[in-house]
C-alpha cells in the first residue's frame, strides 16, 4: 500500500529546509509519497496556514498530513497527532489543524508527542520540521499508530480557532475576511446558502458595506463575467463568497485584510 | 506500467490549488506520477502558456499533459483532449495547447470534453483544474481512452496560435520577440538555420534592427561569452536565436516585449 | 530498489527548465525518485547553492545529487562526478560541490565527464541541466558506475572553496558570514563548539563586534526567545552560530552580506 504525507510550511522555497525534510521521510519511509501543499505561507503566519489546509484537505488521500507553521517552535506549545477521517494531522497545538480536523468531520482523539526517541538527534530547536516533524510523519506513514506517540490530549483542551462565522439577520449577512489568496481574491466568511437565504443568486447586485462605504458588486458565476479592472462576487472553489477584480487584486484596491468585517445584501 | 501526467497551471505556489489538483489525481489514479510543468505563468497568459509547454513536451515522456492557462475558464470556450505522438493534451480549447501538439508531430485527433460523469461534483467554475482536469487526466492515466470524453472535433475547427514565422528576404531575416524568460532572455522566432542560411555563424556580429534602432551584436555560443552587462546573440536550448544581457534583463534594457518585430543581418 | 537523484539548480520556477530535467530523467530511469532541493538559488551564485546542499545532503537518502550552479557554463570548467560516502556528487568543478563533499566524509575518487554518448544530442550549450546533467544522471541512477564516465580526476586538482573557518584566540572566535538564508538569517562560520570553548551558553549575553561596531545580543536557544524586532544569536539547524532579528532580516538590518568579517566574545 502507498502511504501519502502531505507538508504545509512557511519555509519558503529558496532554501534546502523542504528538501531536508523529504530527504528525511524518505530515509525513513521510502515508500511514502509526498505531496507538497504550499511552502509559501506568510512567515509565522497560523490563520492562513489553517485556512489553506482546511481548503485543500478534502481533496487530498488518506494520510499524514503535516503543518509546520509554528511561531512558538521553540517554545511550550505541544506538539498534536490528530485523528479525524481517514487522516492524521500532525502540528504544533496552536490552531493550524484546527480548521482542516473540522473539514474532515472533527478530531476523534488527539496524542501529545512525547516519545523523543522518534526524533533525530540531536534536535535542533530552530529546524523541528526537520528533526521531529518530519521523522514522525514517517514513522506514522510506515504504520505506527498516533496513540503510541504519546498521552491522550482531551479534545476540548486543543488549541482551536473559532470557526469563521456569519449572521444573517435583518436581510443582511455579515461577515469578515476570512483569507486572501495571492491573486488578490478576497475570501469570506459567509457560505453561499446565507446570500441564497436572502434571496440574492448569480445575476443579482449585491449592497456591499465595508465599513462606512457602500458598493454595489454584481453578483457572478464567475470573476470572468466583469470586464478587467471590475469588481465582482462569485461563490469560490471552497462554497464562499469572494470578492474579486477581474485582473486586479481587490484586497488591495477595495482595503480588505484578513479579518475585517464586511456586510452583504441584495440591492435595493 | 508507470502512467505520467504533467501539470502546467497559472495558480501560483502560494496557496493550495496545486495540491489540491495532486490530491485528486492520487486519490483517482494513484499508481500515476505527476511532474509539474510550471505553475507560474503570469496569471491567464496562454501565450507564454504555450510556448513553455511547447518548448518542454519534447523532453516529457509520454502521458497526459494538462494545462490550465484558462482565462475564460467560466465562459463558452470548449475544454479538450488532442491525441498527438504519444501524448495526449488535455487543456481549454484557447490555443494554449497548439504549439505543443504541433512539437510533437501535430494533433491527430481532437475530443470535446462532455461526459461530465468525470468531473468532480459539484464543479466549481472557479476552480476546473481541481474539478475537470485533474479528475479527467487521472482517468485518461488510468487507461480511459479520449475517444470517451465526447465528441470528435474536427482538427481545423481547434484554436490556434499561428506558428511563430520568420521570414528571409534581402539578406535580412525578420521575425519576433516569441517569448521571455525570467531572466528576461529575449527569444525570437527566428531558427539558428535563418540566421547559417544568411552566412551568420558563431563568432559573427550580427546587425539588430529594433524598429529605428539598430545594434552591432556579436553572435556567440552562450551569452557568458560576452562581459557581464553586454548584449550577446545566441542559440537558445529550443533552437531559436535568443537575445540577452550577461548578468542582465534583455527584455527590459531594450525594450523588447513579446510581439516585438526584430530583424536580424550579418553585420558589414 | 528505489534509487534517488535530487536537483539544485538556478533555473528559477518560471519557465519549463526544471521539469525538462525531471522528464529527461524520467524517461531514461522511470524508477528513479527525484527530490527537489532548490531550485532558487541566486543565479550563478555558486557559493550559496554550495552551501546550501551542504547542508541539505546529510538528511538526504544515499542518491545521485545533481548541482547545476553554472556561470561559466559553455566555457572551459569540466564536469565531474565525485564519489563521497553513499553518494555520488554531479556537477561542474567550480567548487559548487565541495562543501557538500566534505559535509559527507570527502571525496574518495572523481572522474571528469567526457563520454559524450550519454549526453542528449544536440547538446544546447546553454542548457547543460537537461542535456548533460539529467541524461548522466539518469544512467548512473539506473546503475551505471561513475567510473565509466570518463578519466580520473586526482582529488588535490579539484577546485575547492576553503573551508568556512573559525579562528579562536584571546577570548575572542573570528569567522566570517557563510550564508544568508530567505529570512535574512545570518549564518556564521563559528560552530557552537567554538562559542561553548570560551564559556558562553545558551542564556549568556554575546558581545558582537563587526567592524569598529559593537553589539551586544542575547545568545539563547531560539529566535523567538526574543521580542519581535530584536536581535538575537542562536545555535542554527546546521550547527552554527546565527544572528537574527526575530520577525525582521539581520542581513539588510545589521549589514552584513556573505563574506562580512565577525568577532564574538562573552560580554563582560
Amino acid at each position: 500500500m502507498t502511504s501519502v504525507i502531505t507538508l504545509l510550511t512557511d519555509y519558503g522555497l529558496e532554501d534546502g529546509y523542504v528538501a531536508a525534510c523529504h530527504g528525511v521521510i524518505a530515509r525513513i519511509a521510502p515508500q511514502a509519497r509526498i505531496i507538497d501543499v504550499c511552502h509559501l505561507v506568510p512567515s509565522g503566519d497560523v490563520r492562513r496556514g489553517a485556512a489553506i489546509l482546511a481548503q485543500t484537505i478534502p481533496y487530498l488521500p488518506a494520510g499524514v498530513h503535516v503543518a509546520v507553521i509554528d511561531p512558538d517552535g521553540g517554545g511550550s506549545r505541544r506538539v498534536v497527532a490528530l485523528e479525524a477521517g481517514d487522516h492524521v494531522l500532525l502540528g504544533p497545538d496552536n490552531g493550524v489543524l484546527s480548521w482542516a480536523a473540522r473539514a474532515v468531520g472533527g478530531a476523534r482523539a488527539a496524542y501529545e508527542l512525547t516519545d523523543e526517541e522518534l526524533f533525530l538527534k540531536p534536535v535542533s530547536p530552530t529546524f523541528l520540521g526537520r528533526d521531529v516533524f518530519a521523522p514522525v510523519a514517517a514513522r506514522l506513514a510506515a504504520g505506527r499508530e498516533p496513540a503510541g506517540l504519546g498521552p491522550a490530549v482531551p479534545l476540548d483542551r486543543l488549541v482551536s480557532f473559532p470557526a469563521p462565522t456569519s449572521l444573517v439577520r435583518g436581510g443582511v449577512v455579515e461577515g469578515e475576511v476570512l483569507s486572501v489568496d495571492h491573486y488578490g481574491n478576497v475570501q469570506l466568511s459567509i457560505g453561499a446558502g446565507d446570500l441564497a437565504s436572502l434571496g440574492a443568486r448569480p445575476g443579482s447586485i449585491l449592497a456591499v458595506r465595508l465599513g462606512r462605504r457602500q458598493l454595489s458588486v454584481p453578483f457572478r458565476e464567475t470573476f470572468a463575467a466583469v470586464p478587467p479592472g471590475e469588481v465582482v462576487a462569485f461563490t469560490d472553489s471552497a462554497g464562499l463568497i469572494a470578492l474579486a477584480i477581474n485582473s486586479g487584486d481587490a484586497s488591495q484596491r477595495l482595503g480588505l485584510p484578513p479579518g475585517a468585517h464586511v456586510r452583504l445584501s441584495p440591492a435595493p
